[in-house]
């Protein structure tokens, strides 16, 4: 066998390096902030992504129950507050002022969305199955939003600020790095 | 507002930069690869995996009759296998041969393992919701493998080999670049 044997636990750490999200929510007066790792885009049309959270997270409820929620998308200058989130459990905490972070208002739904970040999409809950120990939360675009000098018709990660955080496994992370194109 | 608004067509560009993988799957002796940019873990216990398929891929139909199917992560130098497997519906092709691919035997399924890739997960099929115009094929993972010299506990993008394409939009990838550890 050309490969070495990993333990089935492992393997998610070969495609663990999308890059981290903030899903920030709000249901009534509570508002929360959660790092996931675990984000992809599921459709064209209606555009839809899906992002998996565990349902131990506070996050977890707060998107059931109100039905929306906020992905934003924290440039590497953003680490601190990516492992604050990841690590803290948001119940009685206000992870915006923990983070020095600011809530902007949306578009389309309640929830915040961080101003420090690259960009944050807006999205409705459009369905959440379970996966294992995790819910799949798939939610359905309302609105998006960029920092025009970060990102035109992709991602402009050959600038610094635009460089998102990719998650290796325990405190390692890594930046985009070189951009190739298909000839 | 501190960002500036996005057609939500254009949102999923924000958060596409996962590693691109390829799908191997077997049906009887229909064998197929495919490109897809959209995957993500989404259980640990037991480890799951989910991947956005299209219903009009050939792809689609032979993990859905057979079950099972491989996720092969490619490391930068299959680039121009990356993007053929993308855009070249499989349905009258030999991609191994058209890529000069080596089809390798897995453990646990029948489907075949690309042996110039960085790694290899074999899933088992466990369920497959609807989200939008796409299928999320979510696979229990049954084994996995890996080049050790390019994965410990994990993903060793500090090296050439072990670097992965994360797809921008249109023809543009990049690999990834600095790592960074929380402290």
């Amino acid at each position: 066998m050309i490969f070495d044997e990993l333990a089935p636990s492992r393997a998610n750490r070969l495609i663990n390096h999308g890059p981290v999200v903030l899903i920030s929510c709000r249901d009534g007066d509570r508002t929360n902030i959660m790092t996931a790792a675990w984000a992809m885009p599921a459709s064209h049309t209606p555009p839809m992504l899906a992002v998996a959270i565990g349902p131990s997270r506070f996050t977890h409820d707060l998107i059931i129950n109100s039905n929306e929620f906020v992905v934003n998308v924290p440039g590497a200058d953003l680490l601190d507050a990516v492992w604050y989130c990841g690590t803290k459990h948001g119940h009685e905490l206000d992870k915006f002022a923990e983070c020095n972070l600011s809530a902007q208002n949306g578009k389309e739904v309640a929830a915040p969305l961080i101003g420090e970040a690259i960009g944050a999409i807006e999205c409705r809950l459009s369905s959440h199955p379970t996966a294992g120990d995790h819910t799949i939360m798939v939610g359905e675009v309302v609105a998006a939003w960029a920092k025009a000098e970060l990102f035109e018709t992709r991602l402009l990660v050959e600038k610094s600020a635009a460089q998102t955080l990719h998650h290796l496994g325990g405190p390692h992370f890594c930046r985009p790095g070189a951009v190739l194109a298909k000839k």
